[in-house]
This record gives structure tokens, sequence and C-alpha cells, in this order.
């Protein structure tokens, strides 16, 4: 332990992995001292070229890795981020984390991952796991249904990222997708394709998105001169079986039935799309239609296949893991940041002319 | 340095998240040395019964929490471990994570997560990665087409365990769902409902999971006294357009009509229903059908609800968990383990004899 520590490397390296060599190999194979061997991996304090060169050599002939721990309190810096998910169906959070994930890894950060699945208690404890793991950052998201309370963390100075998630403290950095913004580009498209009564079905009206999104109807229908009608907004469950029976509700009205739907997802448009095919009508010819999510297996199942909003996960994902690094650099960044969604063009809405006959419609 | 190493305390606590407490605080407060809080709060070393309850006291009223990372180097322990998955799509690989990752949680293990999306060199980094950090194993998790080579680190006594993934080395220990087995619960299950004439609609032939199924299928039917016939199995795509176009191929043949249907995934299921719907025939009482996955968005969405295959995801993870935490306490665990599914019963396979009429046909 002395001479560990009498030489300025004071933490050896643990031979923690199996079968992993050890400083104290190199050392003794080089025929050097730990500290000397320290001073030539690490490229400090006064060392012979010589002498550095053959530690460098012995350490590559024997494959020896540096122990990262080690170098993790050496450095102040553990190079780790936990990410704290309440999503646990993981159709949003995957692709968010995945993205990050590999921004993180591109700064040689490497990623704890802790399911929380909306347990306070189980919350708590991956906290006071990753505090002791002396993570440099910490990134929470979730599924979107009320604000959350911000982590404890954040009060402690450690650089939080809210992603997909959203806390009311006006200090906290929250990354969302422009839900609005969305709206506004699908209710627009429908309208600059010649669409004059465009109904809006949505999911529960507890989620900010779904407020949200009927707002951007609201605000792109003025924009294209038209007037909505409360009417014309069903707000119900996130279900391709809501979509339908919302569908069928509104095309059996004696009047006032619309030419496009914008739907709040993707299951909601499906089940409209179904609704609408078993109804006779011709999708996009009769009605046009729109989802939100751009989730692959619905909407290329969908016949027609859905054109839909995309809220670019992982541009989020990308940007949240940017953001942290920044804030780990010290800056402090802090407020909600809504980043744009896209719209993805397919054959539901009319925009492709040249859509084979048969393909919108398999009756 | 010095006074830190020379009284057993040699890892200090480095002070590396911002506004955390170090152990030189608690020394300070307490009015004793780095070593003496070191003593006390491993409980090792004398120590009168006083001072340490002074230590501990002080540590309380700080909200000091030791570092994790000197606490690794001192016991030869990460309490970490990495997960490298490659389905970047994340409908198999997060219920198998997040359940593996519970389990380890509760060990007191944190979970490195790291996506290879199928890139070797990617794969190479991350595996370099997480042996800087000493992780005290390694789960691989993959999308399953084909079997995948071994990663380097089974080779250098690391404990690895394959899930939902399987390799060549017959030293490696695989966890796998029981395909064949989940195969011939669904096919005895229609056979026992009295169905003479059991159809598999299946996806591509690559994938091991596809020749076990159909495996499944064949015994099966020999079991319930059938003879399984070539016609009736069709290998294609994992999709809802090729469960339609293979439902109409085989419902629009003139003789030889099944009465039942056993498909691949869950997709293939809901497009055959879909198309046995348009083509006039009633599920279940014309056709009965049997999906696999047991994939909620999806069983839940089809007209009527799917019947289908689960693989216990989860209970994998679980037993990826379990089977690493006993690998890295020294046993030794190795060869092909296939876990066994269940049948998750709905009203597409006709076993729910009082489902309500308009459920099953909405047209």
């Amino acid at each position: 332990m002395n001479d560990r520590s009498s030489d300025g490397a004071p933490f050896g390296d643990g031979d923690l992995a199996p079968g992993t060599r050890t400083i104290h190999d190199v050392a003794r194979l080089a025929g050097v001292s730990i500290g000397t061997v320290s001073k030539a991996l690490n490229a400090n304090g006064r060392l012979s070229a010589e002498t550095r060169a053959k530690v460098l050599k012995v350490a590559k002939a024997i494959d020896y890795r540096p122990n990262d721990l080690a170098q993790s309190l050496h450095r102040a810096r553990s190079m780790t981020v936990g990410i704290l998910s309440n999503d646990s169906f993981g159709r949003f959070a995957f692709p968010i984390v995945e993205a990050l994930e590999r921004r993180l890894f591109d700064h040689g950060i490497a990623v704890f991952m802790c399911n929380a699945t909306d347990d306070p208690m189980r919350e708590q404890r991956h906290i006071a796991q990753l505090l002791g793991k002396r993570v440099d950052g910490l990134v929470v998201t979730a599924r979107r249904a009320d604000r959350r309370a911000p982590i404890e963390p954040a009060a402690r100075g450690l650089p939080v990222v809210y992603v997909f998630s959203q806390v009311e403290n006006p200090d906290a950095l929250c990354l969302l997708p422009d839900d609005e913004g969305g709206a506004r580009l699908a209710v627009g498209h429908l309208a600059a394709l010649g669409r004059r009564r465009i109904a809006h079905i949505t999911g529960p009206e507890r989620f900010e998105a779904v407020r949200l999104r009927e707002m951007g109807w609201r605000k792109a229908l003025g924009e294209a001169g038209l007037r909505p009608d409360s009417s014309d907004c069903r707000s119900g469950q996130w279900s391709e079986a809501w979509g339908r029976d919302a569908a069928q509700a509104l095309f059996s009205r004696r009047r006032a039935i619309p030419d496009a739907l914008f739907c709040g997802n993707d299951q909601i448009a499906r089940g409209a799309v179904d609704a609408l095919r078993e109804m006779g009508l011709a999708v996009p010819d009769d009605v046009a239609v729109i989802g939100f999510d751009n989730w692959d297996v619905m909407v290329e199942a969908a016949r027609p296949a859905l054109t839909s909003v995309d809220m670019n996960l992982e541009a989020l994902g990308r940007e949240a893991g940017a953001s942290l690094i920044e804030m780990m650099g010290g800056r402090a960044l802090k407020g909600v940041r809504r980043l744009p969604c896209s719209l993805v063009i397919r054959n539901s809405c009319g925009a492709r002319g040249g859509a084979p006959k048969g393909e919108n419609d398999h009756e």
C-alpha cells in the first residue's frame, strides 16, 4: 500500500476483472516501480524516453488496460451518467435513450440505465445508487401524462436534463417535442391540399400533448381561414378502438361531414382508417387522414399507409446528450425547449397523387 | 495524499459529484483523521465505540455518501455489469433489459446500457469501454436472425450471459424462449378445440425461431393424430401484409380449406384475421387463429382480440440476471437453456365460448 501511494500512483488498479492484467504485472515485467508505470502511461512526471518506451511496450504486449475506476477518482470525473426512465413500455424512451447513449459514448461517457417505472421509492434508491457511482449527470425521461416533481440531485448542483418529461422548476432544462408545431404542420398540410372541414380525434385530455396538439389544430385552421368547430374535436383514448368509434360517430352525422381527419396518434388514425373503409369511404379521396408519432409498425400496416407527424425522438435524444455534456462542462442551461416535429408523407393524406389504385382500398 | 494512504484510507473520495459531501468534511466536523472516518464507516480496525458513534452521527447529519468508486477499488468488485444490445427496435430487448436491470438492482448492481446496433467496430469499442469500467459481467442481447460470434471477454474469464441471442461456443450460456414448445402449446390447443386442418403462416426461414416454430407445429399435429401438409405451411415476412396475402392464398383454394391458423407472430395473425373478415369468414367460428409474441398493441387491436403465445421476456430477463449473479459468484454455467412460453387466451381461438356476438366481427 505504501509503495503505491508514495510514488504518485495511490490508487493501484485492483485487478478487478478476472483475467485482466494489472499495473503490477506491467511494473514487474518492465522491471520498474508502479509509480514509474503510472508516470509512463499518464505521460506526466520526469521519466527518460527509454523507460517510457519500455513501459508502453510491455503494457501493449500484455494488453494492459488502465483501470478506468482509478482514473475516475484521479480526474474527479466518473465519465458516467445515469438515465432514469419511467416509460416501462419503451416505445418512446427507447429511441431517445439509444440516441443519447450514442452521443455520450462518442464523448467517452458510459450510461447507467435505470427503470423506475413510476415507483417513487425505487426512484429514490436508484438516485442514491447513481450518486454512489459518482455519475457526472442525470437524464430523466418518462411517459408524459403530467409534469413530474423535480428529482433531488438537481438541488445539489448535479447536471440534470429532463427529456420527453417536464417539471415545474424554472431552473430545470426540459427538452420536449413541439406538439403544437407538429399539429400545425399536419393541419396546414391538409388545408393546403384543399381540405375544408378537418376534424380532430385525439387521446385523453389529461395529457399535455393532447391539449397542445388540439391548440395546434385550432391555430392552423385559423391560419387557413377555416373555423374550428368544437363538434369536430373528439378526445378519448390512445387506441385503435377509440379511433374506430370516433370516426364512426363523426361520419354518421347527417351533415357537416369532414373531408379530413388529423389524429392525435397513429393508433387512432389506423382505427379511423379502418372504420372509414368499412363505412364505404375512400382514404384519401373522400377523407384525408394524418396520424401522429410516425410509428413504423402502425403507419406501414395501415391501409393506406399513414402520413404522420414524426417527433424526431432521436434528435431529442442527441440534443439531451449534447446539453448534458455542456452542463457537465459548467454551462448553465435551463427552461423548456421544444424541438421541431416533421411531417412524413405517405398515402393517406392525398399528397401523393400517383398512388396505385387498389393500394388505398382493399375492399 | 500521504495522510490518506498512511492510515488505511488510500482512496479518498474525490468529491466527484458537485454538492456532495466528502470524507474530508466528515473528518473535519468530527475532529478526527480521515483514517478514523474510514475505520468507523467500514466497521474495521480498532476504534472506541464512542469515536465510531461520533463519526457515524456526523456522517448522517451531513448526508455523507461513501464513494462507491473507491469502494469498488477496495473490494475488487465494481458492482456494475454491461448490457450490449443489438435490437435497435427495442420491442424484444426492452422487456428483457428492464427485468434484468430490476433483478440486478435488487442485488446492488448497476447496469451500463450499450447499443451496438450491428456495428462490430462499435461493439468492440463498447466492450473496451466496459472493461475499462471494470464491469463484473456482461449480458448480450440481440435480434435473433442468426447466431452471432461470441464476444471476446468470454475468453478472458469475465462472466457473460447471452439472452435472446445465441453463439456457437458450447461453453457459453445462452437463454432463449422455447419456440418449439410455444408452437406446440398453440397447435395442441387448437387441436384440443376440435380443429382438424391447422395451417401455419410464418416469417422468413432464415430465422431459427421460424424453423423451431414450424417444427413445433409439425410435432403437435402428429401428437394430435393429424397429418401436416406442406401446402399448409407458408413462410414469408414478419408483416401484416404478408399475413393478409398468405391467408388470401390459403383460403382461396378450391379444397382443403383450413379451419385454424397458427401464425409465426402477431402481425401476421392480425393481417390474416383482417383478410379472413374481408373474405367473409368469421374468426373464430369458421377459422380459429393464434398468434405469437403476445404483443399488447397487436393482440388488443385485432378484431377479434388475438390468442397468442407469450415468450415471457420478463422471466427471461430475470433469469439472465440471476444467472449472471451466480456466475459472478464463481459458478460455471453454460449451454443453451430454453425457458417455457405460455398461451394467453383471447377471442380469436374459440376457447372463450361466451364472447359477445359482434365483438368478433364488426362488418
